[in-house]
């Protein structure tokens, strides 16, 4: 167990209340690292973290646009959404393109993220389902490919399903990392997950980004999903979201997604590099301060004041009064690169 | 900054997705320690986990016994709760007894835990109260302290009102530390909250299950808290909480309270100790591990099946279905004692 630096801070008062470790990488195309905090080279589960890349081969096939998908489908199919009402709603029409419905998806029910949503369930007698589980864009674009491509979608979150072994050779070729059952779990949405050093994941988020060593096909793909996501943060996440806020602050700059259990990855099109990040700990709170921080340096937006809400985010009480932030430590705020 | 030992692993598949590190004390009342994991001289912030101390002034003062409190009323005094309907209506009745209202409550309002009770006041047509906040047994408690000795509850989490400055005093005699500025934060529910060595919190809370060095009025008000929460475990959290069952499954062996960002304490009354654990990432997943592995073996109940929930429990994902668990580390669970 590597002895990760203390990244992140969260004070209370005039103490730090709690510490996050945490590793940190950043890649350009061909692998070269510009930063490596921490550990990059264990395997790390990335999570939701890499949807862009599982959604490429609904895009690389030809099945996004044989259905019609636009920006807001893809960003959808890249996403960790709230249950909004859109979010539902276009994850029914995706399904609906291929004569499926939400009783063919098979990542499991979950309560949407916001009280309004939740509310109108209750009001309405309703449970929530399979929709409004944060991945369902995601697995809405799994039974679209599995259709378009003539297979049965039944079965299609299993490791040996055509579907997964067509996402995990794509992220083999993505990441240039072999994925066999030795890095092999299995996601909270039921999918498989695979292990992935930090430094293969920046180094692959920079290959989405550029292109660089990628079929052409692939980069095409590859490129049109980050900008689906940048063109429509809102269906990445959604209200009051990280990701949706940060994308849409600093719009065009960059694609950043986060995954459970204190990942993030982002592409940074202008740079040419990619951004990978793990807290030891699992801390979503963390990986946000982290992104936030080594982006506004790559972005040379270290002084804008609209990076600050990212970088030391207020703790506020059940009284809203403020308590403490959540903030770069030492090892972060001081790393050269 | 302490390196603490890594005291929980989070696994996922085949491998550790996550770990959390942190310190942990064991003492008995004379402050003699039986373990110390990590650095347990260090002031945390105790948060919630003291809230059986800060009930000491109701009791000692006879405003509980002057309002007719028993067990259900003592114990949710301490609680950090659900915001159920036996929560809520106790706190309420609570308030009442003084011709106090929610109206008095400082803690702000806060969602009910569990959805069955988040839909009942969505179809109401309501939003969240004061009574609700998982808080709001604690802080009916402070109004009826404050109304029985003849002081305006109004200000009462400030640290100036003679509420907190009760509850201070209390705290540094309890726990034999100075508790100033220096240490002082703001809690969730806006009361202050001062941070104590964890080698102190043990100590305290042995002191609280033996009466040792307290003087007797005092050690009867804390005897008969610890006893209320152990008799009413479901009014110290509620229904699917790690107190509630952990309290309930092993009845009167133990009072066990958690604390946010990662915190736990707990008195073994047969054994006379008490027991102090922060996450240092502020994960009450592994506080709850942490606790439940020490206690398992003070208590000799570590082959109890029982037992085997609390000190591994399963993940479970949408479906479901395993993917992993919560476990001790072998810094925790080769630990000699």
């Amino acid at each position: 167990m590597s002895a990760n630096p203390v990244l992140v801070e969260v004070t209370r008062g005039p103490l730090v209340e709690s510490w996050h470790r945490g590793a940190a990488a950043i890649s350009d195309a061909d692998g070269k690292l510009l930063l490596a905090l921490g550990d990059v080279a264990r395997p790390i589960f990335p999570r939701s973290a890499v949807k862009a890349v599982q959604a490429i081969p609904l895009v690389e096939s030809g099945a996004a646009d044989a259905l019609g998908f636009g920006p807001a489908e893809l960003a959808l199919a890249g996403a960790s959404h709230n249950g909004e009402p859109r979010h539902v709603a276009t994850a029914a029409a995706m399904l609906a393109r291929v004569g499926r419905t939400e009783a063919d998806l098979e990542c499991g029910p979950q309560w949407p993220e916001r009280q309004d949503d939740i509310g109108r369930l209750h009001i309405a007698g309703l449970k929530p389902g399979a929709l409004h589980n944060n991945c369902s864009g995601k697995h809405a674009g799994f039974v679209c490919f599995a259709c378009h491509a003539g297979l049965d979608p039944a079965g299609y979150v299993a490791p040996e399903h055509p579907v997964q072994r067509e996402i995990r050779t794509t992220m083999e070729n993505v990441f240039r990392t072999p994925l066999g059952p030795e890095v092999q779990g299995i996601d909270g949405c039921s999918i498989p997950t695979w292990a992935i050093p930090l430094e293969r994941l920046a180094a692959g988020f920079a290959r989405l980004a550029t292109g660089v060593g990628l079929t052409p096909g692939r980069a095409a793909a590859a490129r049109r999903i980050l900008e689906a996501g940048m063109a429509e943060p809102y269906m990445v996440a959604g209200t009051n979201r990280f990701c949706t806020r940060f994308m849409s602050a600093f719009p065009g700059r960059l694609y950043a997604k986060t995954g459970a259990e204190g990942v993030f990855c982002a592409a940074l099109p202008e740079q040419g590099l990619g951004i990978a990040v793990k807290c030891d700990d699992g801390a979503g709170r963390a990986a946000e301060v982290i992104l936030a921080t080594l982006a506004a340096r790559l972005l040379g937006l270290e002084e804008s004041p609209e990076m600050r809400p990212f970088v030391e985010p207020a703790l506020l009480n059940r009284n809203r009064w403020p308590v403490g932030s959540v903030r770069a430590a030492a090892a972060l705020g001081d790393a050269q690169f």
